[in-house]
């Protein structure tokens, strides 16, 4: 294996033998082949592409360059879920609670927010004493004791997916379907699991946003997943616009929260029991669609899936006070009313315009291990479609001091776009497709 | 300047603003953006090209990363001619002292052969005692005594050059146009001269075979010396065949002598003389075209031309007796003729099979600084559109041992295409196109 050679081919878009690009990683794994010629391999990848021989190398090289957890001990099947990244999406949050209430285990290992989404550990952590920096041992007996346990990510797990994401991270070579289809399920493959539900997210505020490549994607982690054996569907879902109301850390939890009590908002409450149901057929493949619809709707309903977050809250050191008093998580001092100031109809919320408010108002990251402040972001009080009154409100802005309020009210009044009538509604469906790879 | 954003733009196709290019090569060069940045740039630059703009860029900051050479205490003007390499080009030992001869200063800086071309540096070196690493002084000095000087690179010449090529060596990044013309020209630019002469070779024994895309890398840098205000032309020159009969160093040195003692052979002649003359015009831009040939002519069939030779050879150490005797330069002990063995017509001789031929036999090198055989080689006695009988001989193989005589006769006959009539001969105009920046 001469490492220039692996390169050239790969420049000329030919496809690697599967032999010689796994002597490729392993050398870079060894330090034989440095930074500069993975670098270089990874931009010619990027533009020429992998197939999916060449990624299931990168998923198989990724995954035994470190350990797989072995959850054979839970006594159900293991479930997780992951999201690529959208704007309000508290999903994890309801989910795995929910899930665990219908009787799946979900040891779900999660990322912070980095960039224009927030992430589910920094929601968490909104939750004063909340800890997602557990020990194995200590998550897995979590996992085991409640149903569900919730985590960052661990030095044992795809140490390969790691240097090769900080590399990419600075090497303009992210974005590529393939490589992250390949990273993403290295780091799932490695949870020990008996099912995945992945939900790919679709539209300007997503990371992928053009329909065509997140549909390939969203392919490329199906064919993965069975062609390992392990059971995988995905969703694609709408984010065209943000999930639910609220936009921001704390003010995300808070709607989290509201919505195990049983509060809505709509859009979060339907995802979620979709998606519990798909985490329900993954673990227990025999009981029928409607009827898995019809538990996670009703453990939803009955407090049991918001009993079950109790306990998580509890068992990784958080205050529970805030599941009964969420204004709790609601901490900004300063708060503003943003009005429409005219009449119209609302035809797009652009959820990219939000989430960079909320960097803006110091509740997000631009570099990793940058701290931020839980308490800022945005509620809405619109959703596309709706027609407003002058007087009525689009959202409050949450800042920490007068001059955030008045960059977010500038962010919050950019991201409702009004229309006078005629003009079409931005709206894709909450779910637009399904791909099943069980049954492969 | 953000190393990253450099990189996406690129990716993505974008021409980079100058300023921020500029910042991007110059923190390369103090350290500040690390190999594996640059590595990931060369590719996405090498998939996606470098327009004229940010070429020159390039070639200025790896101009500017070292010194230029003061050579305007010359009594004369300076003209340099650089080759893109073919196998059998023994050009510059030819063209050098006749440039010289005609009033023209030559301080050509050359290079090492590697892979199936062989350099410059090597042919001098055949002859015992020829020192090619020599001090600046000593080489400034040469060139004002004798007219002509010829050495390898220094150090003090576009270091930013030798990095990125050393980078590109091992990232399958060496054969991008803009960035072999940017490497080319700011190594020329740094010889302080008044004109250039550029021989691009074109068929398949050049290293970029392809027609269209030898003549975009004359045309660019044709571009950059007219933008820079260095008088620049460039000949595109058949290497769909070697360049005279000899192929291999000390044969090639040999030839050499023998076409400044008037004795050909006349392809090699022929493009001696038109690069002479396109040099005494580069330097003399009012001598006519055809008084310049006339003057290139005579002054190699005067030995005006060998004497310069001669005195060069003295200047930096050389043994003068091969001048008078070049049986002295074949040295290897093994020679074997290959006869045709049939009746035919040569209708192609393989450059790059005799290229190969030559390191097979141990005259090439396939890693930098490797030694060397300058004995073995091939001295042909056919060209493209000879009649053969069966008896006569397609060439002579020079080699070390037995076996390397076996592998050497095996090679010429790969090299040599015979066919049995009708079969078109494969054979381009020694200079197929001229491109002159001098009105620029």
């Amino acid at each position: 294996m001469i490492p220039a050679r692996v390169i050239e081919a790969k420049r000329d878009g030919e496809a690697l033998d599967p032999t010689l690009l796994r002597s490729f990683l392993e050398a870079y794994l060894r330090g034989e082949v440095p930074d500069y010629q993975m670098a270089a391999f990874l931009m010619a990848a990027y533009l020429k592409g992998l197939d999916d021989g060449e990624t299931e190398v990168f998923v198989r090289c990724m995954l035994e360059s470190g350990s797989v957890l072995d959850l054979a001990y839970l006594p159900g099947p293991r479930v997780d879920k992951h999201s690529t990244g959208g704007v309000g999406d508290k999903v994890s949050l309801v989910l795995a609670p929910l899930a665990a209430a219908l009787g799946v285990f979900v040891p779900m290992i999660s990322g912070r927010g980095l960039g224009h989404t927030g992430g589910t550990l920094d929601k968490l952590e909104a939750i004063p004493g909340f800890q997602t920096d557990l020990s194995l041992a200590r998550f897995k007996r979590v996992v085991e004791d409640v149903g569900c346990a919730m985590m960052g990510q661990t030095i044992e797990i795809a140490p390969l997916d790691r240097r090769l994401y900080a590399l990419r991270d600075v090497t303009g070579t992210v974005s590529a379907v393939p490589l992250i289809a390949a990273s993403i399920m290295s780091k799932k493959l490695a949870e020990g699991l008996d099912g995945l539900l992945l939900d790919v997210k679709m539209g300007s505020g997503a990371f992928i946003p053009e329909e065509r490549s997140a549909s390939d994607l969203a392919d490329k982690m199906v064919g993965i997943g069975r062609r390992r054996g392990l059971r995988t569907v995905a969703l694609l879902t709408a984010m065209d616009r943000p999930l639910g109301r609220a936009v921001g850390v704390g003010l995300e939890t808070a709607e989290a929260v509201g919505c195990l009590r049983g509060e809505g908002p709509p859009d979060l409450e339907e995802l979620v029991v979709t998606e519990a149901a798909e985490m329900l057929r993954l673990g227990f493949p025999e009981v029928p669609p409607g009827e898995a619809l019809e538990r996670a709707a009703t453990a939803l309903a009955s407090g049991a899936a918001l009993e079950r977050f109790a306990r998580l809250v509890e068992a990784q050191g958080g205050d529970t006070r805030v599941l009964d008093e969420p204004e709790r998580l609601r901490t900004s001092p300063e708060r503003v009313d943003v009005a429409a100031g005219e009449v119209g109809v609302v035809v797009e919320v652009l959820p990219r315009v939000l989430g960079e408010g909320v960097i803006a108002l110091g509740g997000g990251r631009v570099l990793m291990h940058q701290p931020i402040d839980p308490g800022v972001g945005f509620e809405l009080r619109v959703v596309p479609g709706d027609e407003v009154r002058s007087a009525d409100l689009l959202g409050v802005v949450h800042a920490r001091d007068a001059n955030g309020a008045r960059v977010g009210a500038d962010a919050l009044r950019r991201a409702v776009r009004l229309g006078r009538g005629g003009e079409p509604v931005v709206r894709r469906a909450l779910v637009s497709r399904r791909i099943d790879g069980v049954g492969g």
